[in-house]
């Protein structure tokens, strides 16, 4: 593995740390993960991303490169010591990065105002908002089932027959979408609705690249209880 | 000028489509201007965009390609017939990623939301939300002449010598911003607080890719007047 003085502030549970983590393994680039820990944000990150103050921040030769898309791609550009991440064709790489911002603006709002437990005693109000995100969340699915045709051309991923930017982008919300499908008793991703993506999801988690960085669904589910309560503490105090 | 098989499916006072059309300028690529009525979407919008629906779209060889950034992009890798856009060092192409994308997320709903005629009859709360809007704007554009120092590197433009895709990004504002200076009496960028902003805006306004697709401020203050009237319209029905 090839060693470059690379770090990485995040925490195990993002997605958007997760695609960072992922891009480095595919180019198989070792880095010094610094872990972040809940409800506080180490002097560091402060310093490194003071715009947002926001995880993830990768360091490379004691630069800061901020947001997990641009980290990606600068990932892409800098190493060539495994498969590339963007396409090489212009209208393929501007389809990438056309859903890969739908993502960001459209669905990941919707994933973290429902990524939440369910609680019993959750107001009528908030029960019919996550019912509402469920459901925006499967029209969603079923536009990238279809966008996964169009890019991924006949092979396994997104990228074809690698990895790509759109798998990294959206593959990091899987273990969300899963931990959201148990909470609520539903299927997002399913052999009827969307047979191309159920396949891709199972060969997308079990990939080198990925399997040790994807959250455990039951870990994820844990966490969003314990942020619930929190959040419900901060709200009553 | 090199004529290609492009359309431009757009609108004059918008910054995101202006961006496409510096960026297609740039590289002297001709193209058919297809401007969008004001309050209705054509069929081809429709068609070319049906995810969000919204301009700026740009069909090259009958293919569409959404999302103003993202055409830039597309633009830069297709034509090497001009300078390119984005920078050929990954961390500076980073770096203009990155504030490329705080503009959009953090910058643009702030000036969407007071760039409306200040009218006599507003009410207090919405006089507050523009006053605090033009404070937010003051600290981003104090930011962005920070920015500029890291990114241009003494010469005119954040691209260097040549305008490149953080110019492009910001610079599609700059109109809005003027706007907002007249309507609202006061100076967002100026000799005292930024003066590597101030010279650049003259330069980036007056240069031959630019001057003749950025509106006139007075139009703009004029659209603005027609656009509070309309909505104030829609909320009284």
């Amino acid at each position: 593995m090839a060693r470059s003085d690379v770090k990485l502030i995040g925490a195990w549970a993002s997605p958007f740390v997760m695609r960072a983590r992922i891009a480095l393994n595919i180019k198989s680039v070792g880095y010094d993960f610094l872990e972040e820990t809940l409800g506080s944000k180490s002097q560091l990150l402060l310093e490194s991303n003071p715009v947002h103050k926001k995880i993830p921040v990768m360091i490379h030769d004691g630069k800061a490169i901020c947001e997990s898309l641009v980290i990606v791609e600068y990932i892409d550009e800098v190493w060539s010591s495994g498969p590339t991440i963007l396409p090489s064709d212009p209208y393929d790489c501007a389809l990438a990065r056309f859903w890969a911002a739908y993502l960001d603006e459209k669905w990941f709002p919707t994933v973290r105002s429902i990524a939440t437990a369910k609680e019993e005693e959750a107001p009528k109000a908030l029960i019919e908002q996550v019912g509402e995100g469920v459901m925006m969340l499967g029209e969603g699915v079923m536009m990238l089932e279809d966008a996964f045709s169009r890019c991924s051309k006949g092979k396994g991923f997104f990228g074809g027959d690698q990895i790509g930017y759109l798998d990294i982008a959206f593959g990091s919300f899987l273990g969300r979408l899963r931990a959201i499908e148990k909470m609520n008793g539903v299927k997002l991703i399913d052999e009827t609705k969307t047979p191309s993506l159920l396949k891709w999801a199972t060969s997308f988690s079990s990939h080198p690249a990925v399997k040790d960085v994807l959250p455990e669904t039951e870990k994820l589910v844990e966490l969003a209880k314990v942020l619930a309560k929190f959040r419900a503490a901060s709200s009553n105090s």
